[in-house]
């Protein structure tokens, strides 16, 4: 029975429902762009261990756009080599190969392994260092409305959400027993904690919480929120999906698997490795050495006959000691065993896609709301806080009236085709994995284990992240359909005057519609080498990075004094689409990478427009570099890397989310401006 | 007038006086080391700006051992290239030259640059994570005894210090003046803050304070504080020194130097590139960017007429317009001005050493307390944290029963000697860089410009800190004359018997006194590559680090189990010195780095004492690593590197400190043995 009393309201411009990694990732986005934000989670607390752990190399790079992934790259356990282990002719496991973890070259970070509980906390904290931001916990959306009139009006709030606060012992899940004992080999008892609540093993609890908060009297804990979009960021049983009466597609296996996180006692010689092990008879095991000396087992468990006919399994019988039992089975001959669990849990896996991610760009959902999957690959956490990466700058630029709302129709044409093709390479592995390896040639019934390799290594490129390529849209500017390259969805140029299309062969290794890649230059004025990554930090700002060959040539200096003089001009886009009393650079930044050498160039010699002048800070000192050698780290061969002509140059438009939108010359003023008028919103309109 | 009153009465381990770098890095030691420790500073709050800056390379390996190199490193700005500013025919300044800051290959830091304050923040940091010891600010120190009559018993409490709380008021200096405003080149005013207060143009205020806090009547704020051991990090106005009438040997010369922290607006065009300009006729200037923009300008002043004749300059006639207007006129044809000012100061240079370091090795004095110099070279605050990061290992030591006391007078062998050779460095530097640039080669009261080059070069590795060679000792096991390669301190072993020489010819690149070398290896049991000096922490613990050679080859693989044997005895001298109850790599850590190629080996393969068993947590899998080729960092050619024949081998005996000790054959256990006995106590002598 709903209050009937008056509730407080709130009027927020994005409404976040979930704190999880791709709830957090979106507040911490909105913490950097300035943008009037909620977020909200039913649970009391942020969790403490366990749950996902693996953290793609792309997914490091995104963290260090938010100055954090040194954070992440230190307390993790990084993962350098994969071992793969058969059965010999004798049934008896042994080491068949050795693969790298991360394909080498493909990014400056590798995998890495750290419990999600120390993710949330980054993210926490650089909330907390760029907003006022406030994670709400014990907070559960109760109702929703959506007035589909005002929808056409991105100043107005259609959305109406009314959120309840729990008491502490509501917000509480209750672990699955109190007290969960476990004898290991040398018999001593000790007690941890599991995640089965978590588990997709687990009932949704969300119809409780929602009955027992209204039926509670307290009048202030009430409260509506009025918002111009909401995210459902609230995992697989999602409120806000459920709202929207949008469906996961696709279905579960009979699979099902254990998870141990120990500190291992063991003689199996690759227990720091990941490990990918199939057992002749008993199972598979993958092995993820993590931090703390800590290894995470996901373990087959014998157990069809506990599975419930054509549903979710009985999950009673299922105990750490149960799932041990299974692992040194599959491990025999070596031994296994533990004194000190951290933590464990079982699932069953289940591949399913969201049939929509939103509601009229107005509602979105993300993460595990619109994919699940098995975790065995890492990729869960990373696909969902990729989502809202992919959300969070197009939401900002929205609400501050940069760009036209059409380009929220992208995440869906994104980010619904990176969750398909994850499905479909997580449904191939999953199968390899948890399938009998094949006896002989002639076992048909049964994996073989070249298969599985041979998947498993084209699974590291998917797995990375690096391989994500977004199709043509308004704000990517290449050649094709791109209805065919996204998820259907119409994301094409309204109109043709605007379409503009990219030069790719002026920077052959730089491809239109992935993240631009990166590689060492120096600082123009101080010789301190970067990685180019590092100069693309997620801050809302598109750039223009020129690189305009080797200035020692005459016309190479003419050209760039000819588009400097252009850029600086009172009616160039660049002053068009900045609002007045901002910094010129402050949305859309102008990078520049010459061919050296270093010493040919002073930083003065070149137009203002590349190193901005301010009258209480002077000139800007970073913003210029150079592709040379450095003292201490190298060459980085940036020109020969990116494949550009060290005469010829070229010219690159990055998103804010470091995806390259458009290549082309270095003077091709015309099509910059073009690119951007397609979507951007000059400054004058923000007065009307 | 003292009280008479009953005081409050604690018993210390170790009282510091003084909370800047010197005395934070001696805290930060003993907090590691679980030794029982105060730390008491007269000023009311830690520094916020200006002050110190420069940050050695071999400063950074050293917080690199305590966890912390990573925040200096990301948060400062890194000096990567020094320009040379000289006098053309024609009077104009010109850049002669471009060379590196630091030596390239000397380290895997590079010289950088950070105020105090954010330094001091990272020690209270690190302090608070590994102890209860607080920062105790606004104590004074106001009375000093010393009972010679129990120096001799190290588990005494020779040292009775009394110390007062001060007011707020009284632990707050005053500025100059309390509103210093400056008007620059358009017009606007701004206030800034001074360093003049502890310069040393500025009078020593702790009489002052003393007798201030000795007429409060509040008894509670009295306290008196037994301690085994004191240490004066106090400054250049030492305290603690004044008490045992130790001298500061040396003089101050004429020369005064302005100091200005600002964000410049500037066309010199290497305004962010640390400089040396001598002017024809003005004077010079040395130009330190630093963090956030700022840049710092050491800019000489041409005021010998303001001084007072054979002492202290009259410094009231200096403000920050006076200091720029002079580095303008250096500066000119360029221009120079700023509108926001972060800092300055001014200060005449003056050069002077300690007499003595300590009271018999009971009171030690470090830091400023002992050495005085100019600040250009960025050497003060570096040399002052690493007395004490050499001092304090040796007091855990003798404080926690692991050594003889012997070990402490290495403390003023090894520290006055390198105060020695820095204020020589400084005197030379201080000359050339004061100096007018000599007119031509008659020109012989002017300063060559090549001899300053030349004597910038050299004062480069000097100024790294990586050149620090100590002298030999009972705990440096190298031939020559202990007293001669010190600064005359006695310091040689106790008998013959227990004297060891090193092999130096089995590691021809690891200098025995000189700081290990760091190179990347791979970890054996998960391939990921560590610089090798990432495993040395700074824990306390003394290290053997085995280079077996390639184990492949029989001979060596055997020779390698007789060592593991004879160490896993349980009248070995790793068990001898180990305290029972205490892990085996407590007091002496095994290290093992083959020659590969890593997948040789199985690391069980090797004997229990190369990767210790515990019953609780297994294997150690992080004592046993590989010179071989990674996957994503290159080949660290280890082997190559230190000199190591990869058939031979060799074994190398490591400080507390990451100073090489001994290096011999990889199964000369007899030395490794000798060596130890001659300082360490036996674990029994502890019971009695």
């Amino acid at each position: 029975m709903p209050s009937t009393l008056p509730q407080a309201e709130d009027h927020v411009d994005v409404l976040i429902v979930g704190a999880g990694p791709a709830g957090l990732m979106l507040a911490n986005w909105l913490s950097r762009c300035d943008v009037k934000t909620r977020i909200v989670d039913k649970r009391g607390t942020k969790i403490f261990s366990g749950q996902a752990d693996g953290l793609q190399c792309r997914t490091l790079e995104i963290f260090d756009s938010f100055d954090f992934a040194d954070r992440a790259w230190r307390e993790s356990n990084h993962m350098i080599e994969i071992c793969l282990w058969n059965p010999d002719d004798q049934g008896r496991i042994r080491r068949s190969d050795r693969i790298p973890d991360t394909i080498p070259g493909i990014s400056r970070f590798q995998q890495v392994v750290l419990h999600q509980g120390r993710i949330e906390r980054f993210f926490l904290d650089a909330i907390k260092e760029h907003s006022d931001i406030l994670v709400e916990r014990g907070v559960l959306p109760t109702a929703f409305e959506f007035d589909a009139t005002k929808a056409d009006d991105f100043n107005d709030y259609p959305i109406n959400v009314t959120v309840r606060s729990l008491s502490d012992e509501e917000s509480t899940p209750q672990q699955q027993q109190q007290q969960q004992h476990h004898k290991s080999g040398d018999g001593k008892e000790t007690t941890v904690s599991d995640g089965l609540f978590r588990s997709n093993l687990a009932a949704d609890d969300t119809d409780d919480l929602i009955r027992s908060a209204e039926s509670d009297p307290a009048v202030d804990r009430v409260e509506s929120i009025k918002a111009k979009f909401l995210v459902g960021c609230d995992g697989a049983h999602s409120w806000v999906r459920r709202q929207l009466g949008y469906q996961l597609e696709g279905d579960s296996t009979d699979y099902i698997w254990g998870v141990l996180d120990i500190v291992p006692i063991t003689d199996f010689p690759d227990i720091r490795q990941r490990c990918a092990i199939h057992s002749a008879n008993a199972g598979s095991v993958m092995v993820i050495p993590r931090e703390n000396k800590l290894v995470r087992l996901y373990i087959q468990l014998q157990a069809t006959e506990h599975a419930q006919a054509g549903g979710k399994a009985d999950r009673s019988w299922i105990t750490p000691g149960i799932i041990l039992q299974s692992a040194q089975k599959i491990l025999h001959p070596y031994k296994l065993d533990y004194s000190y669990c951290d933590w464990w849990t079982a699932y069953q896996i289940g591949q399913r896609v969201g049939d929509q991610f939103s509601l009229k760009e107005r509602v979105f959902l993300a993460g595990d709301a619109v994919h699940t999957h098995s975790p065995k690959a890492g990729q869960g956490m990373n696909v969902s806080m990729q989502d809202t990466y992919n959300l969070g700058w197009k939401l900002a630029h929205v609400v501050k009236g940069y760009s036209d709302p059409a380009i929220l129709k992208t995440y869906q044409s994104e980010r619904r085709k990176i969750a398909q093709d994850l499905i479909a390479f997580d449904h191939r592995f999953s199968r390899l994995f948890s399938g009998r390896p094949a006896k002989d040639i002639m076992d048909e019934e049964g994996v073989s284990m070249e298969e599985f390799k041979t998947a498993f290594e084209k699974g590291n490129e998917f797995a990375s992240g690096i391989a994500v390529n977004y199709g043509s849209s308004i704000i990517v500017a290449k050649e094709g359909d791109s209805a065919k390259q996204g998820d259907g969805t119409d994301v094409a140029s309204l109109d043709n005057t605007t379409c503009v299309i990219s030069k790719p062969q002026v920077a052959t290794k730089i491809d239109v519609g992935k993240r631009m890649p990166s590689f060492k230059v120096l600082n123009q004025s101080d010789a301190r080498p970067y990685h180019f990554q590092e100069l693309l930090k997620s801050n809302g700002r598109w750039r223009i990075v020129v690189f305009p060959g080797k200035l020692g040539l005459a016309p190479n200096m003419r050209r760039m004094q000819k588009l400097g003089a252009r850029l600086e001009s009172p009616d160039s886009f660049l002053h068009r689409y900045t609002p007045a009393h901002q910094p010129i650079d402050s949305v859309i930044e102008v990078l520049t990478v010459h061919a050296g050498p270093r010493e040919s160039l002073e930083l003065l010699d070149l137009p203002e427009s590349f190193h901005p002048y301010s009258e209480t800070m002077g000139w800007d000192y970073w913003k210029v570099f150079v592709d040379d050698q450095s003292y201490h780290e190298g060459h980085g061969q940036a020109y020969a890397n990116y494949g550009i002509d060290p005469i010829q140059g070229a010219s690159v438009i990055l998103r804010p989310d470091q995806y390259v939108s458009w290549v082309g010359k270095v003077d091709d003023y015309e099509d910059m401006e073009r690119f951007f008028s397609a979507f951007m919103r000059p400054r004058q309109l923000e007065k009307e």
